[in-house]
Order: C-alpha cells, then sequence, then structure tokens
C-alpha cells in the first residue's frame, strides 16, 4: 500500500537490533485518517471471505482494527496480555513472547465471545516472529472458530513471522512489507 | 445516552466491589457501531472546542478514542502503561494506581506528540475514582498543552472521580452516570 510505504519512509525511524518506530503515526500517536484508507485496504483484500469478527491484541492493535471492523461491520474482540496465574475456566489462554520486549506472557480471550459459528480476521500493526500471530490463532483454534485470514499493517519481510504463520495454513496480507532497512534506508518488497 | 444506558441494562454485569463489566461490547469485545454514536455524542459535546488532538490510556481507551478521532479529523494520543524503571527523557511520566487491578504503575506520552499548542480532548472508557483521568491530565499539565475537558464512556457516579478531575479546573463529560448498582438493578442519573 502506497500510502502507507511513503508514511514509513517519512516518518518512521530505524534503531539497532532491527527497530522499526512508527510511533508518531502507529502506536503510539495514531495518525485515524490513514487508519481508515488501511481499513479500505483491508476490507478490499477480505471483502468476500465472510468475516465476521476482528480479532486482534492489545494494545497498538485496537485503533487498527476497531477502524477496520467499520468497513466489515462487526465487533472487534481484542485479545489481553495477563500475568494472573489463576485465569477462569471461562477464557482460552496462549503464550506469547514478545519480540520487542524479550517476555512471554499469557494471552487470553473470553469463550463467550469466540467460538465455532465465528469467521475471524486477524489484525495487527507489526508482523516479525510472528508470535502474537501464532498465539492469535492458537486461540481461535481452540475455539473451533474459522481464520479468514490475517491483515497486518507492517511486515518485517526479512524475519520469520510470515512463513510460521503459513505453514499452520492461513492466509496472511500485509500492506507494506520491509524487505531490508537500515537507519539509511528503507526497502520495500514490490507487491 | 440512551443508546449506550439501554445497552448497559441489557448486556452489562455487576459484580461484587463495584464492579460493573461490559466486556460484551465495550472493553473485551468491542461494537464499534456503537462506538460510532458514542463518537458522534462526544462530537456534539466538544465541536465548538477547537480540540486537535484525543489523549487516552491503553488499552480500553484506545477504540472510543480512535472512533471519536474520525469525528474531530485530529490524532490520538494513547498514554503507555510501563514497569520499565529507566525512563527515557523524551517522556512526560505520571503514576497511576488501577481501581480495578490494585496496582500502580507509570503512565508515559512522548514529549514529541503533545506540548503547549495542543488542545486536548481526553477520551477513555471507564471514570470511577478518576486516577487514571488525573494521571492524564498531569501530562497534559506536564506538556503544556490546553485541555478542552474529559469524555467519559462510563461513570460511576457514587464515586470520587468526577469531583477530583473538576477541582483541577477540568470539564467532565460522561455519557451514562451511573447513580447506583447492584447485581438486581442499575440506575442512572438523569442528565
Amino acid at each position: 500500500m502506497k500510502l502507507l510505504e511513503e508514511r514509513i519512509l517519512k516518518d518512521g525511524q530505524v534503531f539497532p537490533g532491527n527497530i522499526l518506530k512508527v510511533d508518531s503515526f502507529l502506536n503510539h500517536q495514531i495518525d485515524v485518517e490513514l487508519l481508515n484508507k488501511m481499513g479500505e485496504e483491508i476490507l478490499r483484500l477480505y471483502k468476500d471471505c465472510g468475516v465476521n469478527k476482528i480479532l486482534t491484541i492489545e494494545a497498538s492493535g485496537i485503533g487498527i482494527a476497531c477502524i477496520a471492523a467499520q468497513f466489515f461491520n462487526c465487533p472487534v474482540l481484542f485479545a489481553k496480555k495477563t500475568k494472573t496465574k489463576n485465569i477462569a475456566n471461562s477464557v482460552y489462554k496462549t503464550q506469547v513472547r514478545s519480540f520487542t520486549h524479550g517476555v512471554e506472557y499469557d494471552v487470553i480471550v473470553s469463550k463467550d465471545f469466540i467460538g465455532e459459528n465465528d469467521k475471524v480476521l486477524i489484525v495487527d500493526d507489526f508482523l516479525a516472529e510472528g508470535n502474537a500471530l501464532l498465539g492469535l490463532v492458537d486461540l481461535c483454534n481452540q475455539a473451533g472458530a474459522e481464520i479468514a485470514g490475517c491483515a497486518i499493517a507492517i511486515e518485517k519481510g526479512f524475519q520469520q513471522g510470515r512463513d510460521r504463520v503459513e505453514k499452520k495454513g492461513v492466509r496472511v496480507e500485509a500492506l507494506a512489507i520491509i524487505e531490508s532497512m537500515t537507519d539509511k534506508q528503507v526497502k520495500f518488497k514490490n507487491q
């Protein structure tokens, strides 16, 4: 998606350790107009898939998920990160390892809000090693929900995330795929 | 706001300790169509106030903030909760005590995204003791930003939050104000 790529080139910052900071428009300050264009594009990609629920994970996926959900006329469900040891029986639970923070945490969704009648679109801001996505896929599988696919804002194409998620049989779409990046240059994969 | 009150009566659940669960439509699963109506109402309340930025706090404020921001044509900034001890100099930081979880955490926003040229509308899902709002007000004050006011989805009118925030000279608007609640009955304040 040209608009997003241009915005990454203009306002993104690359830091050591393959960190791309896009906190001026995507995951701290949020450009809602840009999110709207992204929502439109996500609809174009998944419009004929019968999506009836968008699943994301707190916190930075929520904005994109809510704006995209307007195009699909469906609710959003956001998975919660928790360190609570005593989780109620009423949730599906999985473990996710954070690429950015190097910690592992439990991620839960209530059994009340996802089940075998759902066709789920998974939405998130970043795809790198794919840990968060694999967690969300696992939650859908536990619930018996069908997965239409994943829609990601920015994919780090030089990491293993896409392979790992596609190996689960899940479709992956990213609005901008970074082929390589240094502090001097960000290169995108042609789509 | 009638629509929100009716939804609370229909789908809200009251638990001991003055806990109102609205996770089927507001802070776990999100009814984006309802959020749209709420955004419209927030615009009605604050449309002539020159708002150029919406400030909220992760995670459950982000959805409402993003949808509301569409009506104001302005960006959202969401404050982040962190336990990191070494916070960069480039952030404003405050402490917030969580009513629900009984823990204290640091809340930060980057200095890059809020300053004295901003007129900020603070948006959140709940107002109870007001701790989160007071934290967000403090961040605005540190940044020298002007505060247009607060727009809250659900206020627990029997707790002290509104008084504490209004004493700081900040306007508070809530879309539904709960006067009293038991597991049998939720009563709203007439607005």
